[in-house]
């Protein structure tokens, strides 16, 4: 277990070998170290290995003379220190990526200021920069493309399987990944060509090629050499073509052990397979596997020739990405690829917002508008304005609270358009149940803000069932809707239905108030 | 491929020989077929195996004589014509789930009436009961257990892996797993018992003992010999252990044909291996597990002695589960374990959304007390009324957004309580932008709807800058605060954001419309 230790203090002579002794004691084995000394104070940085749990290190370290302040974190949550430490030593960055993986140094990277960030991208091995290019935003790709010359990035590329390079590559601003795609090895490139052809999100398009794949002629004992020799990315299962690279089925590699040695893969394949064309989109391919529990699916073009494999990790990737951006869709931002907080341009952030917002306004001036032509009514019962803000919160709650279930369930496949008669009269039963709890609650609450005003109270809980009923309906409804148009159900957010329901909301409100008033 | 075709028509006699003919000359080998009459109505469902694309046999099916309709799904999204047919047939279940896996066949079950349910539990093979058992909701698996005699549940899952097993007993009723348990095959207790004392969310409750595990002494012969016999969940990777059962580290299967058959496990074991504690919460499992790349991750206690391995697709089960309960928190409905929209009880629908819809109308009644107060105001100014829903519904929206901004990034790991000062800086500074850009719009929706009444319009532009201003950071601040707390941020859901700022925006904007008219 690696932990990362700072320590400030007080500087003085032999300060740190005190540090470290004290560090060797606890059974700590420090692989590297770094300090400096500004103004009389020392700080020191230490990566340290413990076999087991480092007990007491603190303690022992804050009753050294001179030290102030004792700080250890497990060193992939320690990217406030290294933060500060790159910030003064970018050199630094050579050593310490030895003890972090890439996602994690991405951590530390996207919290250094954009102009130190700049100088670390030639300093880190290239293999390691090519990992850190598969999992970074959108806004650190173009930096790096910015900043490392196209043969460097090439060189990081060709370290890594051919999805994730495919991947890389189409994140390159364009004139960049022409010229980095001439620098890649010939071999290399052919590998990578038929991934660049299919869209980033599709199945075609995460799968690898990096796999071994063999003709139905060859004997166990040949597959076991070719085995032995390659350097595939998937090796622990095989894939059997036949003479026109029609996929016949996969044979896993421990079954090998069991098979005679002379028999033709063709007679121990197994072709119970479920395969996906290259088109199909990557959230599509994950409910797949996980319907079917597979861990791998091959991906076949429609006359069966085999093309790629996609795994797993490879959808836990597609997953978490369609989670983050039904997250943002429904909590009304506009969908981002690659997209990180920390890096987002504030321009960025600011037009996906105002977007959403925009469309809302025009809705509000509706809304505004009916209002305004009750201007009468209300001059004469101002507390019914009182009321406004409980009646379209219940509608935009109820409202969001529909849609988010129906929107959920339809992300999960629990739901489809098919089920909707099951939706309507569910929801209908439950918002009645809503309704009534809820204007029975508004009703005493009316009654105690008005001071016993009956028929102010009585237009509030009446007006409540209706708006309940319609925002409830509405949130179910407008997802299923979306589906039928073959929108993202998620493009109706919770902020949209909230608006659509303020309008419903005050026509109902105000109707209902100038009939009993 | 199996495609699954429904006829209805005209009954004849030789209509259902003219149908089969025609499916069988579209190239279609039938699997499966039920056909009932009714009141001279024919309907027929078959299920076909097709080698190649079906062409046409819509087509030619409806123009055989009496034929008026042809629907026609891929079997596993033809819910809604199987459910159909097992209301009237339910002894046709055994024959279905031939065609469908146990996910496909859960969404047809899910969609039949309860009491038509409750037969089928007794239909369906042990194994294939098992695997419905592992993927089912709450409802179903409390229905199978009243209906179906506990040594059936013993036998269903005594056939799954030993991981699954612990899952689906820990989600029966205490007084029925207790005799479930005692049931199952006493080698198969002892391989379950050490995972029901994990919390079915820990790492030791989701991970399968079901591995092969070596002593370091043994030779890498032996080992392949133990493999050729292992009937382990997973056999593509071995783990080795001390005379401690410490762990050492692993050795992938296929390493296995490249070594020296008489080495030592010990010899040529890899030792560079990531675990975790059993104890360790799924999502953190997760996170680590995508953070490192990995696809397998074992489990060990503190005294490093190997318990288990977690799998990717344990994790990915996880993955979903924890998106699904976000998304409806920040819907605003409370958590539910194993929950599923079509099954779920409508009491819990209720009470899980009304818990949120209370809390809210409490805050809600402070927000109707504070407008109630400046009742004076807005019975000479009643337009002012026309601009609360805009103003509340704008500083609901822009607290949601920056919500879901962060709940977002800190459930990805991006973001963490460290980087509040980051935070606060990307919000005020989105924020000013937004509040400029917003309230000019508003400034000119609310002359033109005010008829050119500057002195309003001047009031909601200015009020709405500050609304914009305090429901972002808060919006923002929340989540953060929540997890500082150790409470889960999507706790702060969108509606209770979205009400805290209610009030908050009814009191600036009275305060400065009462200062300017």
């Amino acid at each position: 277990m690696f932990i990362t230790v700072l320590v400030r203090g007080r500087d003085r002579p032999g300060l740190l070998k005190d540090i470290a002794s004290v560090i060797t004691s606890s059974g700590g084995n420090i692989l590297f170290g770094l300090s400096y000394s500004e103004e009389g104070r020392a700080s020191s940085l230490f990566i340290v290995e413990y076999r087991d749990e480092c007990k007491n290190v603190v303690e022992a370290l804050r009753c050294v003379d001179g030290v102030e302040e004792v700080t250890l974190e497990a060193s992939n949550k320690a990217y406030a220190l290294y933060v500060e430490f790159l910030e003064r030593y970018p050199a630094m960055t050579s050593e310490l990526v030895r003890f972090l993986t890439p996602n994690d140094f991405l951590e530390v990277l996207i919290r250094l200021p954009q102009e130190k960030r700049s100088s670390l991208y030639i300093l880190v091995p290239p293999d390691y920069l090519g990992q850190l290019l598969v999992h970074a935003p959108q806004e650190i790709i173009d930096e790096a493309a910015r900043v490392a010359v196209p043969k460097r990035l090439a060189e990081a590329i060709a370290f890594l399987p051919p999805d994730d390079a495919a991947d890389v590559l189409q994140s390159l601003p364009p004139q960049v990944r022409r010229t980095v795609f001439e620098y890649l090895p010939k071999e290399f490139r052919e590998a990578v060509k038929p991934l660049l052809q299919y869209p980033p999100e599709s199945a075609g398009g995460i799968m690898t090629t990096s796999v071994v794949v063999l003709r139905k002629d060859i004997t166990v004992r040949e597959a076991v050499e070719v085995l032995k020799k390659s350097r595939a990315e998937i090796r622990d299962v095989i894939y059997v073509v036949d003479e026109h690279n029609r996929l016949l089925g996969y044979i896993p590699v421990p079954d090998l052990f069991k098979e005679d040695r002379n028999a033709s893969l063709e007679s121990v394949v197994r072709r119970d397979f479920i395969a996906v064309d290259p088109m199909v989109d990557r959230e599509e391919v994950a409910k797949i596997m996980i319907r079917h529990d597979l861990s791998r699916v091959p991906v076949v073009d429609s006359d069966g020739r085999f093309l790629g494999v996609v795994s797993l990790d490879d959808v836990v990737d597609a997953l978490v990405a369609e989670y983050s951006e039904d997250i943002l869709l429904l909590g009304g931002i506009a969908k981002l690829p690659r997209f990180r907080y920390l890096t987002a341009r504030l321009s960025t952030l600011f037009y996906r917002r105002f977007m959403w917002l925009i469309v809302i306004y025009l809705i509000e001036s509706v809304t505004a508008s009916v209002i305004k032509s009750y201007e009468g009514l209300i001059a004469r019962t101002a507390v019914l304005a009182a009321f406004i803000p409980l009646l379209l919160d219940t509608g935009g709650n109820i409202g969001s609270q529909s849609a988010t279930l129906i929107t959920r369930a339809l992300a999960l496949g629990e739901v489809t358009r098919r089920d909707i008669l099951a939706v309507v009269a569910k929801e209908f039963s439950v918002a009645l149940l809503l309704g009534g709890a809820l204007s029975s609650v508004a009703f005493v609450l009316a009654l105690l803000v008005t001071s016993l005003d009956l028929e102010v109270a009585l237009t509030v809980a009446l007006s409540l069932v209706i708006v309940v009923l319609v925002a409830d309906l509405m949130g179910a409804l407008l997802p299923l809707a979306a589906t039928s148009f073959g929108i993202d159900p998620a493009v109706m957010s919770n902020p949209l239905i909230t608006t659509v329901v303020d309008v419903i909301g005050v026509m109902f409100y105000f109707t209902v108030a100038s009939l009993m008033l």
